[in-house]
């Protein structure tokens, strides 16, 4: 095969002959990585047992505590210098134990019609209580057509129904195309007096799942319900005022924050043997939202971060710098984790060398998205792609762009921050839903990604950047 | 994003800048394809309809027929200038009402094992008939150990069981380190003597699907019936052999050819305005295994070929060269389709300047891989790696390597041949089996399929090569 990439790795090797070169030996050692997980790997079974043990694991849950306890067990057994848990205050939200919604409408003269409608509370949303609440349907594509109809919007549930633009190639391009609504719908709603909001589901596949996900309130402004609908429900409810029949809604949910608890954050680490105070940090998030078993987001990060150090293990692999493998807490709903972990970062001045977050599926890798500090991104890009050659046989493309939300806060420390951006298109067909189960994710797609997170490791370990 | 592919694109710029150059024109209409495919296309719903109407459409086949009259019709749908039927000649293998096995063995003194074995026969094996076959199983990983073994195979049912290689990361590259033991492992068992073969399926997935597939039986040699087992099934078998308990198995099958048949490549056109003499032609094939709906094999590749000539035709474009849309007969058990096309071809002296066939599944897709006859490869190559610029942002590289077995036998007329190369991971688990239906498939990897063929396409027919 002659690989187009086979002129690029040639152009790319002349641009910096005057950094240290990898070697044949590189390639050798990378083969092996792949060989070893692909052949040898448990990482499929570890997110089994992840899934089976601590489904519904959000934040201050018990479900919580039984991943911390099974993922520090599993890297004890593994066999690691220290495994350590990091104490994270956490405010737990919880759904309540009932969450209903009917849909009604004048079909015509005679009949009226009141039907149930399934619905998931949004992360973080107040609940109605017991009374609910009721209003009339009044359907927007944005943010701004709420400001344009103003206090048309009083006492209403205003529907937020924009889809992801199905053109964008990279679904969380697409993603960002319409997650507004959902962060920030409830608090827009409320500047004006509605009484609730609905979002459609931000997915591109038509189904009948609801996808939660969090939202935020801003400040001053009061407080009000929020709920997602499946894309199916959205397009019947839209169907609906189209036909001019003013459907209402009733909503009943009862979430709301139950306090402050302490999390964990999950940490392994293999103490380096030459420069043991420049750390290689490999991460996911394990917490996961309280529907599903948070199998793609982000149980496969997990195991996967927890893979990368096994493997070079396994290989007998000694690393110059610390390698640690973070599970961060409380991604999915305030971030506390990540921010916590920045927090003692600085004040032990430790140095992030570079921190590699995997939390975008465990489908098959595509490539790493490079991130860091202003004063720094150009010369840490520049030198993180001289070891691009070694990567093009394995399909997987470097960029720069967004990295990972938890291991962001340590940008301004100025080490090189990385995604591992796998194939997209399915992602969001599971994301944030009870849809998203053990059985979706593929053994060898999962492993690809851990085999190229551990190369990354191992070529950055050896040279530096 | 400053992807590391910009480099690249510079680079290859520089090197082609004697050749007509691609304009930011070109990159727009290509973003129109995706957007008008992604949006609009029906080609997901095309697949689902033919999977419905014309499942296990083996050559010479009633549904082979079905099959030819769903997309003939859609296609005059459609409104091409022409559509048409080429007749082909095949050969018509049934697998026969019944196909069983049992396999038994001593447990203990007492104790004899007689169990059913789900099996499916190979493609365009002889049957067994009524009396069936039984004998000894004895195990080989590769067709040399049946050499070693010789005469010790007389009588027995000789067991291929060498997994794919898993270190592949390509699975078709895993693929091709066991598929011989399939194809030819009848013929070298026969060869000294053996009843009957039985072969471990060729899939990576660890599941109870037996995986069919053709052999070939080599002149000379005696046919002997082979038959498939699932991968786990397969395990089960060595489990007891490495047992020491000497398992049995009796097969029996009726599965023959049933003589000659008339089926028909599918063909659309749309004729060139300027070069109306040069055809750029967009293939899959229509047949598929007598078992599943043929869904990613090849159903996918045919709604994709089709879309093609569609979106094209959607967007007002209008074509210097020739388009033609061919869906090819009998692929799987005889490729007299693809040979038939060729025949003709040369008999008319028609000039295919580039052939594209899409036969890997309807995954994501990754790249193209191009062939050509050894006289006009480098150039070809060379020439249309100057627009791989307009590809890079969607993901899709190049290389040389095979295009598809129905457009191979055009190669010795030096035009440009080409695969569609999508992600690999889960094809070879839906494979040739009861499992790979419509489902499997998903909507937006389909579409970004045929939006690269259609981008390639476009490029060539604008520029030639």
């Amino acid at each position: 095969m002659l690989k187009i990439f086979t002129i690029l790795s040639i152009f790319i090797s002349l641009s910096y002959v005057t950094s240290a070169q990898t070697t044949d030996e590189d390639a050798i050692f990378i083969k092996k990585i792949h060989d070893q997980i692909l052949i040898n790997s448990k990482c499929h079974e570890w997110l089994r047992e992840l899934c089976e043990k601590a489904p519904v694991r959000i934040a201050g849950s018990k479900a919580y505590q039984n991943a911390v306890e099974y993922t520090s067990k599993k890297l004890l057994e593994i066999g690691f210098d220290t495994v350590f848990l990091q104490p994270v205050k956490v405010q737990y939200w919880s759904r309540g134990d009932l969450e209903t919604a009917r849909l009604s409408w004048r079909a015509d003269d005679k009949n009226f019609m009141d039907i149930p409608l399934e619905i998931l509370s949004l992360g973080n949303s107040i609940g109605t209580g017991p009374d609910g609440v009721k209003g009339e349907i009044i359907e927007v594509k944005s943010l701004d057509e709420v400001d344009t109809l103003g206090s048309a919007v009083k006492g209403k549930v205003v529907f937020f129904n924009r889809p992801m633009d199905a053109s964008q190639v990279n679904t969380f391009k697409a993603y960002g195309s319409a997650v507004d609504q959902r962060v920030y719908g409830a608090s827009k709603a409320a500047e004006y007096g509605a009484v609730a909001v609905i979002v459609r589901s931000i997915t591109l596949a038509l189904d009948d799942f609801p996808h939660t996900g969090t939202l935020v309130y801003k400040d001053g402004i009061k407080k009000i319900p929020a709920v997602a609908v499946s894309t199916n429900h959205a397009n019947f409810i839209s169907s609906l005022i189209a036909r001019g029949v003013n459907p209402s809604i009733y909503i009943e949910n009862h979430c709301r924050f139950e306090g402050e608890r302490v999390d964990y954050n999950v940490i392994a680490e293999i103490k380096g043997s030459e420069k043991p105070e420049e750390i290689i940090l490999v991460s996911g998030h394990l917490d996961a939202w309280d529907v599903g078993e948070g199998a793609h987001d982000d149980g496969a990060g997990c195991v996967q971060a927890m893979e990368v150090l096994h493997t070079l293990k396994s290989l007998n692999y000694r690393p110059k710098r610390t390698l640690r493998c973070v599970l961060f807490a409380n991604e999915e709903n305030g971030l506390a984790g990540g921010r916590e972990y920045a927090r003692q970062a600085k004040e032990n001045n430790e140095f992030h060398l570079l921190a590699i977050e995997s939390d975008a599926g465990g489908f098959s890798p595509r490539g790493f998205s490079f991130d860091a500090h202003p004063d720094v991104i150009i010369s840490q890009y520049r030198s993180v792609c001289r070891f691009l050659p070694l990567f093009e046989s394995y399909g997987i493309f470097f960029e720069t762009g967004g990295s990972g939300a938890d291991i962001n806060p340590l940008k301004d420390m100025k080490g090189l921050l990385c995604g591992l951006r796998p194939e997209s298109q399915r992602y969001f067909d599971y994301h944030h839903t009870a849809n998203d189960t053990f059985d979706k994710v593929h053994k060898r797609e999962l492993e690809l990604g851990a085999a190229a997170m551990t190369s990354l490791v191992y070529i950055v370990d050896k040279y530096g950047l």
